[in-house]
């Protein structure tokens, strides 16, 4: 175990980004995976990665700084590849495949984003959950808008508001992580594994851009 | 505020169904409502009731005993709606959206269930979880499952997992307010009102129904 040393005047000035940060964020997402929990304490930090942990202290302040910094780690490289995907010569219908794809990939591939927006968004500061909506909630949401715009620009989507439907696509997205757990009680449900991500990448393809109707009922609504 | 009596011996004994414990429930979901919260105590809920904080005590032991009793009661009631609309006459196509539309408005009028689930599944005890399970997810997932084959058998709808379906369903459902709370962060999103929710309930209709492809690209794409 790492000393803990009394870092309080250090633990006033503003988080640098670093080597020393990053390693520290690296150590903490390795930890958080590990033990299928978010909850990691400072000192397990300091113990994981062989720093100090009043450095831990000196760059997030506190837990919750911590998990604010890791899910911002986090955030910004899902932004960089919305604002490739946005930028790729593919059609709007085959980015939004991608689309559901991804999300549904970063969740699986880090278990602990999830829980930590859950986290932050309701049971942290009220800080906390503006930082989590200005670096996470408003970027998704506004590559969202252009999206949408760009199939109903193209003649490939329909006009669909685009609060209502970020709102459906990642609460169906969420809800296998976080639901999933409470559905394994009930009869048939088995936990996600990479096939079931799989079967629901292409359930929620299909069911985003054509529906559950047959093509019969389709032409006979229509 | 009424007194607080010691029953521990009384508060051993199974919960009795009878006219004080209903009275008790319908104290307990009108606080909940006025205080937009789950957060009440039993003496709570007895001050608002008028009937004696032992009593409280002895038909629900503890807060989570008092909070299961809760959802179990508006449970019954949505399993007892469930299973009426599985048997009008009416196409499949019908009664998915009529039970769309139903699942909204039930957490738009009882905006402490979604809560309930929450705090039941995810930070009480194993034992309330699989209560939790055993009265909701469990009638539903098999009310839905039912609907899908009826709806595949009159040539309606394609073959869809039930399991997956209900994921996306429910977590589609639930987001508009377990997730909105956040998003009202975000640019341009308000608060979920009477409007907001008829047009979830159009937009999870057609979206479930039909997807956003426009009808040039279905034939396309079939």
């Amino acid at each position: 175990m790492a000393p803990h040393l009394n870092t309080s005047a250090a633990a006033k000035l503003p988080p640098v980004k670093n080597t020393t940060a990053d390693r520290l964020l690296v150590a903490a997402s390795e930890l958080m995976i590990e033990r299928n929990s978010i909850d990691v304490s400072l000192s397990d930090i300091a113990q994981k990665s062989g720093i100090n942990a009043a450095l831990v202290k000196y760059h997030f302040g506190n837990k919750d700084g911590l998990l604010l910094a890791l899910l911002a780690r986090d955030a910004a490289t899902e932004v960089t590849h919305l604002e490739y995907l946005l930028a790729q010569p593919l059609t709007p219908t085959a980015k939004l495949k991608l689309h559901i794809a991804g999300i549904i990939k970063a969740y699986y591939q880090f278990p602990y984003m999830n829980r930590l927006i859950h986290y932050l968004l309701h049971e942290s500061s009220t800080e906390a959950a503006d930082e989590v909506s200005k670096f996470f909630v408003g970027p998704l949401l506004d590559f969202q808008r252009r999206l949408l715009a760009e199939g109903v620009a193209a003649g490939e989507f329909r006009n669909v508001d685009p609060v209502l439907f970020y709102t459906s696509l990642i609460g169906a997205c969420d809800h296998l992580f976080f639901g999933r757990h409470a559905m394994t009680r009930a009869a048939g449900v088995g936990p996600v594994t990479d096939k079931v991500c799989r079967d629901y990448i292409a359930h929620m393809e299909a069911l985003l851009l054509a529906g559950m109707l047959t093509d019969k009922e389709k032409v006979t609504a229509g």
